[in-house]
C-alpha cells in the first residue's frame, strides 16, 4: 500500500464538459490526488469544458487547489457544452469546428500534454474518442444523472440525483393523499428514463412513464380507475422530460410547431397531467423539479465512485493505457475503449429487471 | 405536571382545510393527545376539511389513531379548500353557500360538538370566525406555508418549506457557477413573500423579488452587471410566485389575457428568466420549485411549534375560551380572537427587518 | 409486462431477523405485493425473527399491511436475536436449541407453509441454510448495514448506513477545522470494515481503521504529524468498531479483564482517540455514532435494492427454487444456493480496489 | 433600502470564541459584508477566539474571505477556548490571566480597533462584558447550540443542532420499535435542557430528562411499565449529558470519584440505560449523539437568523453604541447591554410552556 513515484513525469490537461452533476469534484479531486501523490504528474486545469482548450485557457493545479473539494457540487473547472466536432446545424458546414479540433490540437501540443482527461457524458466521451483518432491521449470518465453510458454500470451523478427525485417523490405523497389528487413529477431524462424508472420505484411510483416505452393514455386511465376502486383516491406520477419526444414523434409537423409554441417550456408532466384530467375526470397537478437534480453536495455513493473512478483514470495514466473511458464494473472498477461508448446511447431494454421489478410491485409503464 | 382530569367531559370536532402542509399531523396529535389523556374529552375526525362537516363524514379519533403521526406529513384527516361563505364565483347567487353554513350548523349540533378545532390558513380561520358569529364554539390554529396570518408571529409549515426552499436554491448555486449562468427560481407566495424573501436570505440570492416590493428590471440588469464586473460569472435569482400579480397588474386585459394563454402554468420564474435574458444578454434558467414546498416530513421546529399551538388549543377547549386562534407569541404561546387574522394577509412590509437583513448583506429587491 | 396469476397457490412465511436496518419493510413490501399481485400467494407475517417461528406467532398479510410500507425504517413484522441452531454458551448443551428446531418444523408444516422467507444477515441466512437441509423450503435475502454477505455484490441496508455514516463526517470536519483537533468517529462494522472504509473514502478521512488490518500506531502518529507540516492542523480518523477486537487479540487474558471493565461499551474510537493523544500530543476527541445508523427512512438506492430483492425472492418461489438467497450481481438480479453466505464473513481483501483508492487519495490505512 | 457610506471608516476585530456550531460563518458573512459594503469599514479576522487577541495573530478579511461562506460549517477564522479573566484552576493565581487582559488592551490599541465583535456563548459574553467594563468597545453576538444566553430569545446554532438530534431520534425509533427496546439517546446541553426538551418534543420522546428537573427513577419505570400495559413495547428516552451533574450531586465524593473511574467519558446516557435496566428489566441501549451536534451545514432558520444578528451588529458599529450584544427579540432584532447575559446562564423554567407542551402529550420529564 505505499506510495510509488514514477522517476519519469507527465503533464496531464484536465477539463468537464456538458451539464454538470454532482461529484465532478470528487473525481477531480480522485485524478490529481492520485497523479500527484502517486505518480508525481502535473495537472493543468481546463476551464469551461472544451471551449477552454480551444481558447488555451488553463492553469496549473496544485494540491490547495483539489483539497477540500470532495463534498463540494458542480466543478471548479467550470462547465461548458462545446462540442468541436459538431457542424453548426444551419449549414452543415464542418469548416469551422475543424478549426476548433486544429486548435485543440494544438494547444494540446503547446501546453505541452502528455494526456487529456475529459469528465462528461456521452457527447464528451465520444469528442474524446474522436480525439484520440486524431492522435491525442485522451482518458475518459463516465459523468451524467441521466445513467446512459454504455460501457459502465453506472455513471456518477446518477445516485444523487436518484436521491433527490426520489425525497421529492416522497414529498408529493403527502400532498398527493392529502388531497386525493393525481400528482405528476417530471424528471430529467432526455433520451434515456434509467432516473425516472429507478426514483419511481424507490418513491412508489404509481405509473411511471420512461422515453423507451411509449405510453397509452387510455391504459393509464385504467389504472387509475382500477386504484380508484380500490379505495386508493390518489396517485403518482413519475415522467421522464424525454417521454415528449414519443408524443412529439406522433405529431406532424405544424402540430409539434403548435405544441411547442404553447408552452414555456414544452414539458410533458403538464401534458400528461391534462391528458389524465380528460381520460378520467381527476384532479391532477404537475410538478417539473428541473435543475435541483444536477446540483448540490453529492451523494455517499457518488462520492465514493467518482472518487475511485478518478484514482482509476490516474493509474491508466500512469501506464499510458490510453483512449479508454474508466467504468464501473460489478464490484470492480474496470476500463473500455473510447470507442465503446462513442456515438451511443444507453437505454432501458424493455426487459430490464428494473421494468420487471416496477411491475411486479403493481407500477402501470403505461402499456398493457 | 401532573395531569388532571375534568370531570364534565366534551365533545369536539376537528377538521384541517386548505392546502396541506408539514406539520398538520403534528398539530392534530398535539390537540387530540391534550385533549385526551388531560381533558378526557372525544375527538370526531371531520373529512377533507369544511366539505366533511357539511356532509356530515365523521368518525370517533381513538388514540390508536393519533399515535405515531407526529413526522408524518400531509393529514390524516385529508384536506379540502371547500369554503362555505364564498359565493359561486360565476351568478354572485349566495343561496347554495348558505345552504352551506346551515348545513354545517345542523351537522355541528347533530354531532353534539361542543367545539371546533380547525387547521388552516387566512381562509380557514375567517370562515372560522363568520361561523364563530353564526353561533358555533370554533378555535383556530394557524397553518401555511406562506406565513402570511395576522396575529401570530410564526405559523406552523413555514419553517419546513423554508427549509425545502433553502435547500433548493443550495443545489442551484452548483450549477450557476459550475456555467456560468443565472439560476432564477421561483418559490410559493400568492401574496406574501415570507418564504421568498426568508430563504433568499437563507441560500445567499443575489436577488429576490417579492410581491410587496414592485420589480424594474433595469434595476436588476444592473445588478447583476455590477456583480459582473466585480467577477461574479453567475447569479440567484428568488421570487415568490406572487410577484407575477404585480406584473399582471400593469397590463391591460389583452395583454393579460395573451399572457396566460401562452402559458401552461403563467410563471413569473419564466418571465423574469426572459427578462433578464432580454435585458443582459446573460444565458439565465428558470426553475419552478411546485408541490415539494408543501409535502413531506415536518422539520424540527414546526413539529415543536405544531405540537405547542395544538396543546394550547386543548387547553382553550378546556377553559372554554372560544372564539379564538392559538399563536406563537415572542417565545410563548398565546392566543387572539379570531377577528384579528378574519379577511387580512400578513404582507412583508417595506420595513421588516428582513429587508433590510437581505439588503445590507448586498441582496438586490428589484428597487433601488 | 402484464400480470400472470398462478393457478395454484402458496403459503409462505415470512420473517426479518438479526439487527434491523433501513429497506427491511421495502423488502417485505417487495415479496408480498409481487407473490400476492402476481402470484396469488398468501403471505403469513412471522413476528420477532426465529422466536415467532419456535412459538407459532403469525398472522396473514394483507394489502393493507404491505402498502404504505416502503419508506418506513424498521420492520413491520418486529425483528429479533433468537438463533435456533446456535448452542447455549455455557454447557455446549444443544438440548434446548435442537427442541427450538423441532418447534420451527413443527409449525412450519401446522401453518401450511409452502416455503419460508427470511430476511437477514450471515447468521440469519445460515440459519436457513441449516433449516433448508432439515427440509423444509427457505428462500433468503441479504440484509445488512455491514455489507458482509458472501454471495451478494451488496446488502440492502448498507447504503443507507454508508449516508449516514458520511453525513457524520461531514460534520465533524466543521468542529475538527475551527479546533485545529483530531476527531476519531467510530462506525458500525464487527467483523468487517466494508462501512467505515466507504464512508471514510466519502467522507474524505484522513485515517481509515478496519478489522481486516491490524494498524499501527506509530504508522498513524507519522501521518498526523506529516499533514501537521503539511500545515493540515485537522484530522479525522474514521474506525470500524470492530477494529478493537484486534486491539483485543493481542492482550492476555487479564489485560483484556482490565480493558473491558473500564469501560461501560468497551470503545475501539475512545482508546484510538487516547493513543493518539499520547503518541503525538494533539487534541483529540471520539465519537462513537451507535444505533443511529441502522434506523430510518431508507435511502433511494436501498429501496429500489430491496424492492428488486424482494420482487426476485417472489419469482423464486413460483418457481419453487428453494434453498437459495437473492442477490445483486454486477447490475442484475440473481441467486445463490444457501451453501454459499452459510457460516461466512465477507470482509474486506487487503488489495480490494477501495483500500486502493482509499491509499491513492492520501489516506492512511493504520500501515505503511 | 439604498447603500449609504459612512465618511468617517471603523477597523474593528472579529473573533469566534468557545465551542464551534453551525451560524458562525453565515455571522462572520453578515457583520462584515454589512460593514464593508454600507459602512465602508475594515474587519481585522483574530484567529482561534481570544488567543489570537492576546498573541497579535490577526489579518485583514477582504470581500473574497467571507463570501461564499454562508453555508458552510465551522468557522473560517478558528474557535478558541481561551478565557482570559479566567484564573489558573489549581493555585487561584490569576496573575497570567491579568497579563492576558493586559495583552489584548495593548494589541486592541496597536491594531488600531474602533471596536472589537464577539461571537460565543455564555463565557464569551461575559469575557466581552468585561472587556468593556475595561474600556475597550466591545459588540456581542449570542452562538450556542445549547440556547442558554440570557437577553435573546434564540442564539443562533441552537435550530441546527435541534434538526440534527431530532433526527437522531426519529431513525432510533425504528429500532426501537423494531426490537422493542428502550433507547436512551444523550444530547448537550451542560447546564440547560433546552435542546433536549425541543428535540425530545419534536421528536416524540417518551421519556425527557433535562439538567433542570432531577428525576427520579422510579417514577420513569413506572411510566415504562404503564406504557408497556398499553402495548407501547418500545420507548424513546432523551436526555441532556447535563442531566449527569444532578446525579453527581447526589454522590459523595468517593461515590463520584468511582463512578467518574468507571468511565471513559461519564456519561448520563449509559448510567440512565443501566437503572431503567435495573428498575424495570426491559431491554435498554444507549447511544451518545457527541460532535456531530454541532458541526455541519447550519439549518435555514440558523443562518436566518445569524445574518441577521450579524448585520445589526455592524449597525451598531456603525451607530457607535458598544458594550451590547445584539439579540433576537419576539419577531424582531434589538440589542440588551453585555451586562445582561453576562455572568447568567438561561435555564429551563419549570413552568415554560414548552415544558407543559411536553407532559400534555403524554411525556413523562422524570418526575410525578
Amino acid at each position: 500500500m505505499g506510495k510509488l513515484r514514477a522517476s519519469v513525469t507527465k503533464t496531464f490537461g484536465i477539463l468537464t464538459a456538458g451539464g454538470d452533476c454532482p461529484g465532478l469534484n470528487a473525481a477531480i479531486r480522485g485524478v490529481c490526488r492520485a497523479a500527484h501523490d502517486r505518480y508525481n504528474m502535473t495537472a493543468l486545469g481546463i476551464a469551461y469544458g472544451f471551449r477552454g482548450l480551444i481558447e488555451g485557457d488553463s492553469r496549473v493545479l496544485s494540491p490547495d487547489d483539489f483539497s477540500g473539494i470532495l463534498t463540494r457540487g458542480g466543478t471548479i473547472l467550470g462547465a461548458g457544452r462545446e462540442k468541436p466536432f459538431k457542424a453548426p446545424p444551419a449549414h452543415g458546414d464542418t469548416e469551422v469546428s475543424l478549426d476548433k479540433v486544429e486548435a485543440i490540437k494544438e494547444n494540446y501540443r503547446q501546453l505541452g500534454l502528455d494526456c487529456l482527461v475529459i469528465l462528461g457524458g456521452n457527447g464528451t466521451n465520444t469528442t474524446g474518442y474522436l480525439l484520440a483518432r486524431e492522435g491525442l491521449n485522451v482518458v475518459g470518465l463516465p459523468k451524467t444523472i441521466d445513467n446512459d453510458i454504455v460501457g459502465t454500470d453506472r455513471a456518477f451523478g446518477f445516485n444523487s440525483a436518484l436521491a433527490i427525485g426520489t425525497e421529492a417523490i416522497d414529498r408529493l405523497h403527502s400532498t398527493a393523499q392529502s388531497h386525493s389528487r393525481v400528482m405528476v413529477i417530471e424528471l430529467m431524462g432526455h433520451k434515456a428514463g434509467w432516473l425516472a424508472l429507478y426514483a419511481g420505484v424507490a418513491g412508489g411510483g404509481d405509473i411511471i412513464l420512461i422515453p423507451e416505452i411509449p405510453y397509452d393514455i387510455k391504459v393509464i386511465g385504467r389504472h387509475l380507475e382500477d386504484r380508484a376502486r380500490d379505495g386508493k383516491t390518489f396517485s403518482i406520477v413519475v415522467v421522464a422530460e424525454g417521454a415528449l419526444s414519443i408524443v412529439e414523434d406522433k405529431m406532424d409537423k405544424k402540430e409539434k410547431k403548435k405544441y411547442r409554441s404553447e408552452t414555456v417550456t414544452p414539458s410533458i408532466a403538464y401534458r400528461v397531467a391534462r391528458e389524465i384530467e380528460a381520460e378520467t375526470g381527476m384532479e391532477t397537478r404537475a410538478t417539473v423539479l428541473g435543475y435541483v437534480q444536477r446540483g448540490g453536495i453529492p451523494s455517499a455513493s457518488d462520492r465514493v465512485l467518482a472518487t475511485s473512478l478518478g484514482t482509476a483514470a490516474a493509474d491508466l495514466l500512469a501506464r499510458g493505457e490510453y483512449g479508454r473511458m474508466v467504468a464501473l464494473s460489478g464490484d470492480g472498477i474496470s476500463s473500455v475503449d473510447l470507442s465503446v461508448p462513442a456515438g451511443k446511447v444507453k437505454t432501458v431494454p424493455r426487459d430490464h429487471y428494473m421494468v420487471d421489478t416496477a411491475v411486479s410491485v403493481g407500477t402501470c409503464m403505461g402499456v398493457e
